[in-house]
């Protein structure tokens, strides 16, 4: 550490002036200057109006820490003659009585951490000093309200002493004297007000306010410096991924005043429009006011343009109505600052006297519309280019645009909060079965199912409902999973939610609901809402298309989409995806005909029976196949073979034993024994995948069969070939994948002989055990394609059951044992498991066509893993699509920029 | 194939001779020659009365399946040269009509695989032939005898000619004449049987009976190589991972004659006596009989030497006695055999007429016992070193020697067999409940605990019983692990055993029996006796001592032992064991108090009710540590904290639950609340370990005190310091171990400044998730030892519970798709993960300690692993230990030599 302090102190250059059309630094130094003190070198380049200044760099923050919190000496002899310099562009000078140079002190990071940490105004003011300001300026009055404000700013953060004692001071004196606002206030009452400032002061430290004005400097050097482990910004940087030893740069800058009379201003202007993206000033100003008054929200702030003050109903002056020159000068610094960053720019400005400063400019915040739109206008103005374009956005808020939102504007009462597991929101009545939610949807009513949890056997009920919502259970439940699937809004762990079944009742925030009650749930934010609310619908622009349209011609990846039927595989292939890389086979059997012929298959005591069960379901399983495949005509669909246990197709709980067992006319008895038998310890780690495939081979003939007979129906009517992707999941050995691939082998042999035919068709394997990662080479030889189970992989490399996980994920998040959920973004040892599997294959079969097909596949961070890797295509839910395209695209790019 | 068909049948020697005190190939040749041809190589080398013969070579072999079955063109040239050589050095020749060479036709692979391939005596006989066999040896009734004997064999093996048919005549035969045994028969009967024979053969097979001695020869040659692809010899490779392409070997000898006359014999000789060790010839002999008819078991074999006629009640003359001559010779053979070999062998002979002829010699099998002796005694002796005394032992089998075994000679009725999950028999009276157990024991009577399966609620019921018997679970489930770690007899998994708790009886073969029914149970092979059976108590002789002692000196690994209790530990010891290498705290709590103190904790509301409610467990815990660290006297101790989620510690089932919360005076309701809060739906992959840790400091807390507290009290009364090395369980992440090792660190501070000390101990980590093994470099800087989990790992990597693995794990065995349990030898891709694991981990900490506590540590496969990956020791079941110290140093020796 003491060595890393001195490595740190080493002689270096740690102060950069700018100011006068010239700087030390430009906009590329923000590592050592930060994102403020950078672009203010930039600008003062660029040559538009930056009062002169100076920045400290972050390397004198780490050197202030390693010396304990104390300023290397090297420092002083380099601020001084920064300030020197200073002064000679103004003209004025620190601490000169007749014409006193007043600086502000900023904080500025690497990355932007608004408002997190210290800054201090107006300094330079001491007895003396304000006195010759108030000659210099004519003005006492605006001498002493500076002179009034410093002190209580530096008070609060250099001497930290409560910021309200001040306001206390103020409050009485104005109520003493009978005035109601601070203008009203005039030089002398704000000459009496300082001295109660200074007086409050030295009660509270106990000395005198400084008067030397370096010592005034210094301690607000140290204080801001301080400031980057104060624990809101440590907090915030936990929150933010950033890291604790990049520290901050301190800007001391030359003070430029707005509130100077009425040809001064103050006021923040966006290049175009950050909430819809037009190409238009945005913006808004106070006349006479410093930048502190437009934040407190006191006064109104004005419109910035004309055409916006048509546009509203603000009945004050435009800020290009109001200075006309003062405005042209800042669209013109706009139109530069535009073009110099190729982006949006959010800018603070200062008028003082009918001369325009500007103080500060960077990356403007947008919404993802605007976003949108900006990157398609400027691409199309030529500012950037279409990659440019596609690498501006955020992929993963591109998601928001897909899904029905809450009305922002609307009023409402939130009950309880859970998981946002399944973005968009949807109102209905709320029911607590699934059975009871088919039943509802079908007399045309929307409902919101409520369950503890759900299970496969609630897929039906929950595709009837427009909402899912559960008490139990994390991000990557069955409920969450299935929802997303689905593009059905979804709160998942509403723990503070009680739902009593028995009373058909569901509390939450101290209301109780009953059956049919209206409830609204957003997905996007975990809000559960009594009532109705009014929704937003989405609407896809053309800019959407537009940049959408750039990015896949920049992706090397496919994007493919998990899809169980044709309604979902209608939507991904609207979304975009250019075929199915899951469809998971066990959602087709939970129709109530089909879920009876499957427990009688698992009832059946020998293999005989079980084919007698199985040729039931034949028919059904065959028209499923036969519409999939008519849907994505001709597209790639990956089939996986019935993946969950047998006894989660089983009932469970007596009542529902003894039901089921009435239906089927067995013994309760009998069932309840078998039931008994294939009951496990761990279903997650059982008799499921390739383990129930290769004891159960009826069940692979009965699949294959009907993929096979469907291929034949479906390439009749589409007059085109299909080719299947067979997939087998849950493979830890190549025996297994051999023993079913053959079973396949055979069923389409079969299919061939009978129908006549050729079939051609894939067989590969889910790679979704850390055993078949590592056996990758032997597997590799008998599958044709591998597809990363990233769930299960994460599940299993962790050893962490995605259901139970929930109960302690947040703690080990909060206690930061874990950066990411692993369930959401790959985690880096799963990614190194599918990398070594990737090899693994490739070294075996070259050509190995290799993709994800977990829930991860809609996550960006991911999706540029597996660029790196180089993996054919991901897959994901269908309204996770555009994000995988656009996150492809930019992995690309990034990875060529490389 | 067609390719390596080509090559296999590249020029090449096909054909090795042996005879007359030469041969081509010698012992090394096993490969090429089988091991019944090299070694018949070898004896002739060494001048031993072999009849000559020649090997065809096991390249033939590949070369005939190569071909479809068929032998190659150019090997009857060279087959024709070596039969003229065997034709030379006898005296006689192939078809000969005056003195006929007959040969006998044999198979014989690299590995031993007795009876499963096909034989050929007596070849060289047709209707000509017979008459000069007759001629020359004056005895046409022998020569007769031999013609039948060989057109019967011929038949069965080459022309597929149903044994029994033959059997069948000749019965008829003897039926019409009066006849009642073969020796009655004469030359005329033979020869009329002979008649009959080949009326037989021309009847099935639609040809006569071949009479063209080269035809014959060629048919059982390909009869012999067709031999090892027949289904016996498939299934036995497949059993004994025999590989397929090995292929065998084909030798062709001329034929000696034991049934020549009373100064003719044939036997079998091992050089030592293969059941005691003792040095002295073993074996057995007939006068006037070939190798069949000792085999055929019709007539009573005769002792080889006076020493054992002398001992026995068989009153024929020993072989010493009847043949003084010969044995004589025998005698001198034996001694130039194992001197040769350094081996204990197993020799087949026969006399002709007063000549001693050697037929076969390989390495005898031995009891484990005579293992020992022979091992010790030859290195006594000087014929080997001490090294290869050690590893001339099958570590595994050692095992058979530390338990009680049943007494073979007793009558037994067997109910049913189930898993052999931990050896030793034991008798008892059986008892369903866990409680009921602990309570007969302590009436003095012995119990057998039987229940469909156990759970952590049951350890103190299993430690009371005598025996453990369980109808589901496999070779690792709790049952199993937990037994084994006791040394208790176990049998697992026996579904044929049904048990009725309700009425208290147990059913199994159709007998039903009741609580307090005496059973026995062989844990050793899993069987399920009714009533007692007689014991032999193990006894562990000098020489056991004696090697084991040697077995230490060239070990380069420590061997812990898993143990939970001071019991447990002195056990261990005793067995020579260096150390704990996982003390499970978790089984120290279900003693009825603590589980009553560990239940309240689980229902505290807070952490402060959470520290109450352990408090006053600390006693009794640290009294447990200071009890293990006293019996342990100064060797390593490490001490696993609580790993089990909290669910286990709480009733299932209404009853027992009523039970527990009117014990506790608790609502029933916020009991079963609870229960329903802490379930999980994967309890392996769910909230334990290290994340248990995390989210209940005050565990941690707890138990760090009470080893602290433990190791001062401990290592006051050893006037010796106990360093204890405390080990967290299920780490996935540094951030784990770091957060539950700060917890440690600072109750070890609190300790230090309560009692006025200084403690000295080791924080590290078992290493039992694939994310671990990939993480371990950073895992590897806070953890001071690394302990691998092989149980958990294998779970995770296979993503198999090792409780629901039971169902399929047989049927995958069956299927070839595993070759061994990988719960009970380590997997490849688990041992890739660990040496990923040791190599991060060294790279970060040189001399991290890293050690194997999993069931796998006494298992000699996963030993010779651990060595290779340098760990520092392995931990076993104590009754384990012995054999894990000789696998170690075997592993040891092995790594040295290679």
């Amino acid at each position: 550490m003491s060595e890393a302090g001195e490595a740190s102190r080493a002689p270096s250059k740690w102060v950069f002036t700018f100011g006068a059309g010239r700087a030390d630094g430009s906009a590329v130094d923000k590592d050592l200057l930060g994102g403020k003190g950078a672009n203010l070198a930039e600008m003062s380049r660029l040559g538009l109006p930056v009062p002169p200044g100076f920045t400290i760099s972050t390397e004198v923050c780490a050197a202030y820490y390693d010396l304990g919190r104390t300023l290397p000496d090297e420092l002083k002899p380099m601020v001084d003659a920064a300030l020197d310099d200073v002064g000679r562009i103004t003209g004025a000078r620190f601490g000169d009585i007749e014409n006193p140079l007043l600086v502000s002190v900023r904080s500025g990071g690497r990355a932007s951490m608004p408002g997190m940490m210290d800054t201090v105004l107006n300094l330079g003011l001491n007895d003396q000093t304000v006195e010759g300001l108030a000659r210099r300026t004519s003005d006492p009055r605006f001498a002493y309200d500076t002179y009034r404000r410093f002190i209580q700013m530096y008070a609060d953060v250099v001497l930290g002493i409560d910021h309200g004692l001040f306001e206390e001071i103020l409050e009485n004196y104005k109520a003493l004297k009978g005035f109601e606002l601070d203008p009203e206030l005039g030089a002398e009452d704000w000459a009496e007000i300082v001295t109660r400032f200074k007086a409050l002061v030295e009660t509270e430290q106990e000395r005198p306010f400084p008067q030397d004005l370096h010592e005034q400097l210094w301690g607000a050097i140290a204080a801001v410096f301080g400031s980057w482990q104060n624990a809101r910004a440590i907090a915030y940087r936990r929150l933010h991924d950033i890291p604790d030893d990049w520290g901050t740069a301190v800007t001391i800058q030359a003070m430029v005043f707005g509130n100077r009379g009425d040809n001064s201003a103050t006021g923040v202007v966006f290049t175009r429009n950050p909430s819809t993206g037009a190409n238009e000033l945005f913006g808004e100003f106070l006349l006479n006011a410093q930048g502190e008054d437009v934040v407190s929200g006191l006064r109104m702030p004005q419109p910035l343009t004309e055409a916006a003050y048509g546009a509203s109903s603000n009945n004050k002056a435009s800020f290009e109505a109001a200075l006309p020159q003062a405005f042209a000068e800042l669209k013109k610094s706009c139109a530069k600052l535009e073009k110099n960053f190729r982006d949006l720019q959010d800018i603070e400005f200062t008028v003082q006297e009918g001369e325009l400063f500007m103080l500060q400019t960077r990356a403007g915040k947008r919404s993802t519309k605007a976003a949108l739109k900006i990157a398609v206008d400027m691409a199309k103005e030529g500012l950037i280019s279409r990659e440019e374009a596609v690498l501006s956005l955020n992929a993963d808020q591109l998601d928001q645009l897909l899904h029905p939102t809450l009305d922002p504007s609307a009023k409402m009462t939130v009950l309880a909060k859970g998981l946002p597991a399944s973005p968009g929101a949807s109102s209905g009545e709320i029911v607590f079965d699934a059975d009871e939610a088919v039943h509802m949807k079908a007399q045309g009513r929307d409902v919101i199912l409520a369950r503890v949890e759900t299970s496969p056997e609630d897929v039906q009920g929950m595709h009837a409902a427009v909402g899912i919502l559960t008490t139990r259970g994390g991000m990557t439940s069955h409920a969450a999973v299935v929802a997303r699937g689905m593009g059905r809004p979804c709160v998942v762990g509403a723990a503070a939610v009680h739902i009593d079944l028995e009373h058909g009742t569901l509390e939450a925030g101290g209301v109780q609901l009953h059956k049919g009650d209206i409830v609204t749930i957003d997905g996007s934010t975990g809000r559960i809402i009594k009532g109705r609310v009014t929704m937003r619908e989405p609407e896809l622009s053309e800019d959407f298309t537009t940049l959408m349209g750039w990015a896949d011609e920049f992706r090397r990846m496919d994007i493919r989409a998990n899809a169980d039927t044709p309604d979902d595989a209608r939507q991904a292939l609207a979304f975009g995806a250019q075929g199915i890389g899951l469809c998971r086979t066990e959602h087709m059997f939970f129709e109530e005909s089909r879920i009876l012929a499957l427990r009688k298959m698992i009832l059946a005591e020998t293999p005989e029976a079980r084919r007698k069960a199985l040729a039931t379901l034949l028919p059904a399983q065959r028209q499923d196949f036969i519409a999939l495949f008519e849907v994505m005509a001709g597209r790639p669909v990956t089939i996986r073979l019935l993946d969950p246990p047998l006894h989660e197709f089983l009932p469970h709980g007596d009542v529902a034993i003894a039901e089921v067992a009435e239906a089927m006319g067995v013994d309760v008895a009998k069932l309840k024994r078998r039931i008994g038998v294939l009951h496990e310890f761990n279903p997650m780690l059982g008799q499921r995948g390739a383990r129930l495939l290769v004891s159960h081979p009826e069940i692979v003939e009965m699949q294959a069969r009907a993929i096979f007979e469907a291929a034949v129906e479906a390439g009749k009517a589409l007059h085109d070939r299909v080719i299947p992707e067979i997939m087998v999941p849950l493979v830890a050995a190549k025996a297994e994948l051999d023993i079913v691939g053959e079973r396949i082998a055979a069923t389409a042999r079969a299919v061939e002989k009978e129908r006549e035919t050729s079939l051609a068709f894939q067989v590969g394997t889910m790679i979704e055990l850390p055993r078949a990662c590592l056996m990758a080479g032997e597997i590799g030889e008998s599958a044709e394609f591998f597809s990363f189970g990233t769930n299960d992989l994460t599940q299993t490399t962790f050893g962490l059951s995605r259901d139970d996980a929930g109960r302690f994920l947040g703690e080990y998040a909060e206690k930061g044992i874990i950066h990411h959920d692993p369930f959401t973004t790959l985690d880096e040892a799963v990614g190194e498991l599918m990398q070594i599997a990737a090899e693994r294959g490739r070294e075996v079969r070259p050509d190995l066509k290799i993709g994800l097909c977990g829930e991860h596949g809609g996550d960006p961070e991911t999706i540029v893993f597996c660029e790196k890797i180089a993996l054919s295509y991901v897959s994901c839910s269908p309204f996770r699509v555009p994000v995988a395209r656009l996150a492809a695209a930019q992995a690309t790019l990034r990875s060529k920029s490389r």
